[in-house]
């Protein structure tokens, strides 16, 4: 198996840790934030500003993949990685969340779920096995259980039923996983909605399954904050700690720093690359909304403190001209810079974690979007 | 005055010659294709984008960006080159053409041309000395004159009066130049629709303002091409040999070709940016419409020749992949491969010519289109 997770230092006061991702595509330092890339590019950049701004392992999607180009056409281009220029690891969801978000006509059993595609309406078909054939046959480093998520809010009974189909998915997962024995790794996803107790149950059969790495998912669906975190916790205490923890698609910058205050490695979330489209930029202040007025003349750079390639060229006035006459390099200058945002907040708690300072990293995080807010940043 | 051209070749067989064009921010080996940058930016690509591909000089447009985001404020961060993150030469439009073409209720007079903008529908006025006012402000190396620019077709009575308003227009652009002297350069514009004679009448008096280059404008309106080159061939007999002179807006690759056997050296025109948005990507061997399904398996590049950066990372199927789910990348790696194409033909044809192998190079040119045609390039 190509993956090997070593913790290199803790925080005193909690359960945050910097640790080392090993794969055969190169070490992840952790925690980390792992752009997202489902189609088989992270919207709007290329691979090259990917290593600029120091991302180590990007995220596609098996549910797009499979249907648009197909798994068959990426094994036979020599994989993910080749086809999408991206030398450096992949994760690659599993598709669950999309089935049940995207796909219309879905028809949920035991064995699986039929669904027609939201490209062209063909119909298809995913199952724990398939999940995994689909992800073996891209290639990627880390590949995820099938689950099935619910939404918030859910009653316990939903959560429950939910929670034991995953698990038996991952069952079938590991052992459809474990008759290929690639050398690629597979995580097991926790679920149980916004139930604590339930969360826990979760995890302990999740860890049980012993894969080389652990998720917990179906967070960050419109729950309070409270709830959220108590389902972390709950999930983070039953896991092993030894494995690499993946906070599936959260989230936004305080909820980076949460989840990782809580003993989280990994993390994805749409929000750097969606925002940045939308000419919503992420700052140590907080966010900037670069089409506002008040950026018209402002030759400064969108954040003085970023190293991205967008602030050390372009001024906040030039980047408004940009999203003002719908230029498309401003999706790429954008998206740039909050990846860079996103990656250097993951680095800087990485960092502060070795040196011991993580809880002057924590208050520093929460000082920068006080000071910001007082300065008109939302 | 901030620039000087010296010829360092030419083609014993025609007017064709390798030249340098020295300006305050660099020097331009010609002939040579610049990307047209009309808002300040070229379609998709960042500067360093451009550096990559070998773009010397870059077109940006009066008109666009004294309407959005305005002259002055561009001048107030620092002139274009700053506000751009591009430090290579820039030459505008004048925007004579896009008042043409682009604005409505336009009024003409002797005096210049009220118009509304198409961003806003706000009153606008261009006149010469305001083309002149708003290039001198904006910092370019290179400004053009305000011209007045006959269709295709154009009666010769036209084409005449057209004619005669552009060339009492350039003497006023040169006198509100001469008045600034601030070291930048300015063109005068050849018209005279497709008329030989009057052409050649246009070219005498244009270059009797002795300017320090000159252009070519009103072609490759959907002339033929017969018509076209007989146009071009007349005023360039009667301007100045020793000033660059500038084909404007032309063309497609051939028309290049053409164009700098003509002894043309600057060239510009959208197609390789427009054509990149929608999939049309330029090689050796012709065009190839990359959204066909018979790239879907290549994992072939573009053009096995091109060293651009998509060619040397992305095969044919990932790039189709890519427009046929509206990837936005598409758009940057299809722009980056057809400027370098463009910038590839013209610095070819100048390596050709100071080998002296122009005819050579001409020829397999051809060959190269006659063989694409035979596979299946259109």
């Amino acid at each position: 198996m190509n993956l090997r997770f070593r913790i290199e230092a803790r925080d005193p006061a909690g359960p945050a840790r910097a640790g080392l991702l090993a794969t055969a595509h190169g070490e992840i330092p952790t925690p980390t934030f792992m752009p997202v890339g489902t189609r088989g590019t992270v919207k709007a950049v290329a691979p090259d500003d990917l290593r600029t701004v120091g991302a180590r392992m990007v995220l596609a999607n098996t549910f797009h993949l499979m249907l648009r180009p197909g798994e068959d056409l990426v094994a036979r281009l020599g994989g993910l990685h080749r086809f999408m220029g991206w030398d450096g690891p992949i994760l690659t969801d599993s598709g669950g969340f999309q089935v049940f978000s995207l796909a219309s006509l879905r028809r949920l059993t035991e064995e699986g779920v039929d669904f027609r595609s939201p490209y062209d309406g063909a119909r298809a078909f995913l199952s724990p096995e398939r999940a995994v054939e689909v992800q073996t046959a891209l290639g990627v480093d880390v590949m995820m259980c099938l689950d099935e998520c619910t939404g918030y809010p859910a009653t316990r009974a939903e959560a429950e039923k939910s929670l034991g189909l995953t698990l038996r998915w991952a069952k079938r997962c590991r052992a459809a996983w474990l008759s290929k024995a690639t050398g690629q790794a597979l995580f097991g996803i926790v679920q149980g909605g916004f139930y604590p107790d339930l969360r826990k149950l979760s995890a302990r059969e999740t860890a049980a399954l012993d894969l080389p790495g652990q998720a917990v998912g179906g967070l960050a669906l419109g729950e309070p904050p409270a709830e959220r975190w108590a389902a972390l916790e709950a999930a983070r205490e039953d896991l092993d700690e030894n494995k690499p923890l993946y906070l599936m698609g959260v989230g936004a910058p305080a909820d980076i720093i949460e989840g990782l205050r809580r003993g989280a490695d990994l993390f994805d979330c749409v929000l750097p690359t969606r925002n940045a489209r939308n000419g919503q930029l992420f700052t140590r202040l907080g966010r900037l909304a670069i089409r506002n007025a008040r950026h018209r003349q402002d030759e400064r750079p969108v954040d003085e403190a970023c190293s991205c390639p967008t602030c050390r060229s372009f001024s906040r006035a030039y980047l408004r001209h940009l999203f003002q006459t719908g230029e498309p390099l401003a999706m790429r200058l954008a998206s740039v810079h909050n990846l860079k945002y996103y990656l250097d907040l993951t680095a800087g708690a990485r960092e502060a974690l070795l040196k011991g300072t993580f809880s002057e990293y924590y208050r520093n995080f929460h000082e920068g979007l006080e000071q910001g807010r007082a300065e008109g940043y939302s």
